[in-house]
């Protein structure tokens, strides 16, 4: 298959994957329906598919609705090579059970948050929930993606703990999301694992370039949800001679975003794009975005050109 | 029935209770057995029952995995008016599902954390949380202690939120657990809703006796699992001449605690009195506590006088 795909020789994801935001009814339960098509956009505008990360609320929802989701959503013909899911959960026990799910589909990948309620845990603990995953999942088909975004986690996935669970399992342990912000860790990590055939993503496309010109191999970015082709684009030309005027444009989008929360307001835009309310709602403990902030969000971004071509809600 | 057995007039629980840490077989499966059996001797020195709480390990533990240990628990015996489970989880489903089967097993209160992964999140979608659970949930019997402990959950309960959750649902949000260990914001609490019937439990036993004295309930203290008859002896005979000395002699025990990390501290040290170490296993991401660290603190709680009479195995 073709890189542009977003899927190397190695049947590896590579490229940018949006954690896909994920729409809610009237009665606050997953709309699978509206999931897909969504889902079926952004892989024609060349991103990948990682559901259930952080700006999918992922955590917001029970194990059993994300099995059931992931269900309907391969029942909807959408590829699981084309997918990284998040299963990194609190409990053990339900790490493994979506985990297991995961690679009994098919998915490329897993994006795994270490467990996230104690705070303060050793390098020591956080390597045991994660051999322990490993060795009850039991399956050479594994690949997981460690998720470092300790802002939100308040768990940390140190230096120290990639090169322990590389050494150990070097088959199982694919890759990292760096949602640090921390170009300094980013870099650090590139250097020390990327040349083990450790793939790392940044957690912003604002990092794109920076992250591909260190070996990266591409991002996992909540803003592909709303502006997939241009940053699929620029992985794709990232040694084009205008790589750094599309990666400035690229940033002028993502700090419009990054203004307002930035769940909701991704929500809004796609509802307001479609003319479906219905995209907006959120689960609690998240507001959803109404009124003067949803327009001044959406006057905002079509003042830089701005636009959702092919979006089919 | 009387006070000193933990339950007031009103089918309120008062008093002691002990975030109840839970045992694990070799297979990290929680244990039932040995879990009840610690039940039973909490009950005989008259602290009630917080199962699942920050201490029990509860949110390493699945939705399906504390469902069913609840219905073992009561079919060991053990009375659900004793009972206050922890049943607030990042999931709004989750919550539910846990909280509808708290209460239909006739458990006197629950004991909630606010949705925990996402931070900075507002009063408003805190408020929409417990509320969508109460409205769901939709049982008179349902009695609410929302579990302020924001140096691990990263998500505060404010006065403000509180105040709000009173105003429209009286009936179902009945106090508070504080376990921030910052007594200015415990009298801010007592003062502004204790006369109004919300019973405030301060999340250590070093805060009992000025907690009691400020009209609050009571604790809800991991060190209650160790050290339940001084603990509850001071609830009961907090009016005595001898209670500041009480609270002295309780702080020393605890002190040893707080320089150990208290959850892996406290099931060594019931290891080590019932001469079981199944009982010294905990989930990841914490880690077990071993060999010299473990054989001081006994040896520094021995240099107190500590005991634990009558403990089961």
């Amino acid at each position: 298959m073709s890189e542009t795909a977003g899927i190397n020789v190695n049947n590896r994801l590579h490229g940018v994957l949006a954690p896909v935001v994920t729409p809610f009814d009237a009665q606050l339960r997953p709309d699978a329906g509206r999931l897909a098509r969504h889902c079926r956009w952004l892989l024609d505008n060349d991103v990948s598919l990682a559901v259930f990360g952080t700006n999918s609320e992922a955590n917001s929802m029970s194990s059993g609705e994300k099995i059931e989701l992931l269900d309907r959503l391969i029942e909807a013909g959408l590829p699981p090579t084309r997918m990284m899911p998040g299963t990194g959960c609190c409990a053990l026990t339900d790490s493994v059970e979506l985990t297991r799910k995961a690679v009994s589909l098919g998915c490329a990948g897993v994006l795994m948050l270490p467990p996230f309620y104690y705070k303060g845990v050793s390098d020591d603990g956080l390597y045991r929930s994660y051999a322990e995953i490993i060795e009850r999942v039991g399956d050479a088909r594994l690949r997981i993606y460690l998720y470092h975004i300790p802002q939100v986690s308040g768990v940390a996935i140190t230096l120290t703990l990639i090169e322990r669970l590389l050494r150990d399992y070097p088959g199982s342990v694919a890759g990292l999301k760096d949602s640090s912000g921390d170009w300094d860790n980013t870099r650090a990590i590139l250097e020390q694992f990327g040349p083990e055939g450790f793939d790392v993503f940044c957690g912003s496309e604002s990092f794109l370039l920076a992250t591909l010109r260190h070996g990266g191999k591409g991002s996992i970015t909540a803003t592909a949800n709303v502006n997939p082709a241009p940053i699929s684009r620029l992985y794709r030309e990232h040694t084009s001679d205008d790589a750094d005027a599309q990666q400035a444009a690229l940033n002028t989008v993502r700090d419009l975003f990054q203004g307002y929360v930035m769940i909701p307001g991704m929500k809004a835009v796609i509802a307001h794009y479609l003319n479906d309310p219905e995209w907006s709602r959120v689960r609690p403990p998240l507001d959803e975005m109404v009124g003067v902030e949803r327009e001044r969000l959406v006057a905002s971004l079509q003042r830089t050109g701005f636009e959702m071509p092919g979006l089919v809600g």
